[in-house]
């Protein structure tokens, strides 16, 4: 039998969320509109990167996939609830999402708003409800959330908004922005497996690291799919970025250096590795090396 | 000396509350903006009275102010969030709250948008930081996510606004809609000081039957006093539901019977209240009366 391919393996992750996605937000308890809108943004696609980050860090740590699924999904209810928001015609006012009618322009900007506080808020509930040590899961939750608030995403997407329009921004200001608004709910995937499996300490710190730096290299490869990639392959036009004036990497630093900018991060990643051996870290390994492949 | 009245109590634990939330929010790692945005909202003033229900049963089961207050804290940070959102354009497009112009009027609605977001979210932070048990914090934690969440606070919020523009709505309805919308947070608030000190099941038993019936006590009240009261009790213009087309209880079943029905709850949550003793139940018990007071 030949080992699977890291594509085969992220599938076989990506189908056991989805099953569980799929399984999710029937009760009766929720009103019938609320539970659709909320089905119908979860289950329009998606790479799955998040919740399959926390999937292996804390199967490499030791916890089986039925003890991580239900925590692992509420980073994926976490993501799908800001690209919610974000599509709002107050926010990015993107009309469409993943090839479908954005929820807004779906359901109505009212239930959008409310659908995405419902995900966000569903998110602890499933966090809150896993079957593990409450110690770690309180660790866990409480890591999951300061990466999504105030501190994290929600205070990147503002920065976002305040460096578009054509503002002149830094380097700096740059990756500041996307260390908090896409960065630290990458990382905190990734340490939140690693804390549901109890890693030591000096371990949880390169968990840390290998997720920063997959974390800036996904977004300097978006920036450059944005300007470079083919619409398909992204979702969303090609050079929508540009069109609406946004920061970016090749904006700021030039097509050549954010291609560098992007390897540099992926080593640093591996690098990160060097001391964990096992099938896991070889997936972890390929998925680095893959995000810089794709725009080659 | 004399003891104190329920009103001097309540301003007490008010004062600790609120000296918590001015120092809350003031850190360099968040947007200046978003920052002032929350706390323009957090700090515009209201009752407080999620957090003193928490303060106060978290008490009577043993537990310390100190020990307490970051996590009641969290309960107006999601009632707060939930009027900044309730007051978008998009929903009920209210342009006043508490005397002062709406979160969206004075900061535009995308940053009101993200103040919600991360006041939601900084709840569980808030939450997830307790200096208590984890086992404890995680089943406080899980309670209020789930009253917060679709079968909850949101839950009701998408039956509110169904249920408007002059849809014909039993009392059944309107009673699941209320119970849903404020009763499940109040509840919730009660339910977590109780869990938080570690309340015997049937204790917690009847500390939510007392958090149901006075959650229903004050929505009858409130609709009360939108017909009756005037605007500067209610910092909000008297008959604002009924020309909403709201379904309010004096809309559905008259004043006289929503009087009634006000007075039957306060007298079974003093019920609830009746094989407990000290002086935070006798705090309890007159807040309960107070509710219905207001509006004789």
């Amino acid at each position: 039998m030949t080992k699977p391919t890291m594509k085969q393996t992220l599938d076989i992750y990506r189908h056991q969320m989805d099953a569980f996605f799929a399984s999710c937000l029937h009760e009766e308890s929720i009103p019938p509109s609320l539970a659709h809108a909320m089905r119908y943004s979860l289950l329009a696609g998606g790479k799955r990167i998040r919740p399959v980050l926390c999937l292996v860090w804390g199967e490499f740590f030791g916890r089986t996939l039925d003890e991580l699924v239900p925590f692992a999904a509420s980073l994926e209810f976490i993501h799908t609830y800001s690209l919610v928001h974000d599509d709002l015609p107050a926010m990015d006012d993107d009309d469409l999402r993943r090839g479908q009618p954005a929820s807004h322009v779906q359901h109505g900007e009212a239930l959008a708003i409310l659908a995405g506080d419902a995900l966000l808020t569903e998110a602890f509930t499933l966090m809150l409800s896993a079957s593990l040590p409450p110690d770690v899961v309180c660790q866990a939750a409480l890591d999951v959330s300061e990466a999504a608030g105030p501190r994290g995403m929600v205070g990147g997407q503002v920065w976002d908004m305040e460096f578009s329009g054509g503002k002149d921004v830094s380097l700096d200001e740059l990756q500041t922005m996307h260390a908090l608004k896409t960065g630290a709910m990458i990382r905190s995937s990734c340490r939140a497996g690693a804390v549901l499996g109890q890693a030591a300490a000096q371990d949880l710190e390169k968990v840390t690291r290998y997720g920063e730096c997959i974390g800036l290299a996904f977004q300097v490869a978006d920036d450059i799919l944005d300007l470079v990639g083919e619409a398909e392959k992204l979702g969303k036009p090609v050079g929508s970025d540009l069109a609406q004036g946004k920061a970016t990497y090749p904006a700021l630093i030039g097509l050549e250096k954010s291609r560098s900018l992007g390897q540099a991060m992926v080593r640093e990643a591996l690098a990160a590795l060097n001391s964990f051996h096992g099938p896991q870290i070889d997936f972890l390994r390929d998925l680095a090396v893959y995000i810089m492949d794709r725009v080659e």
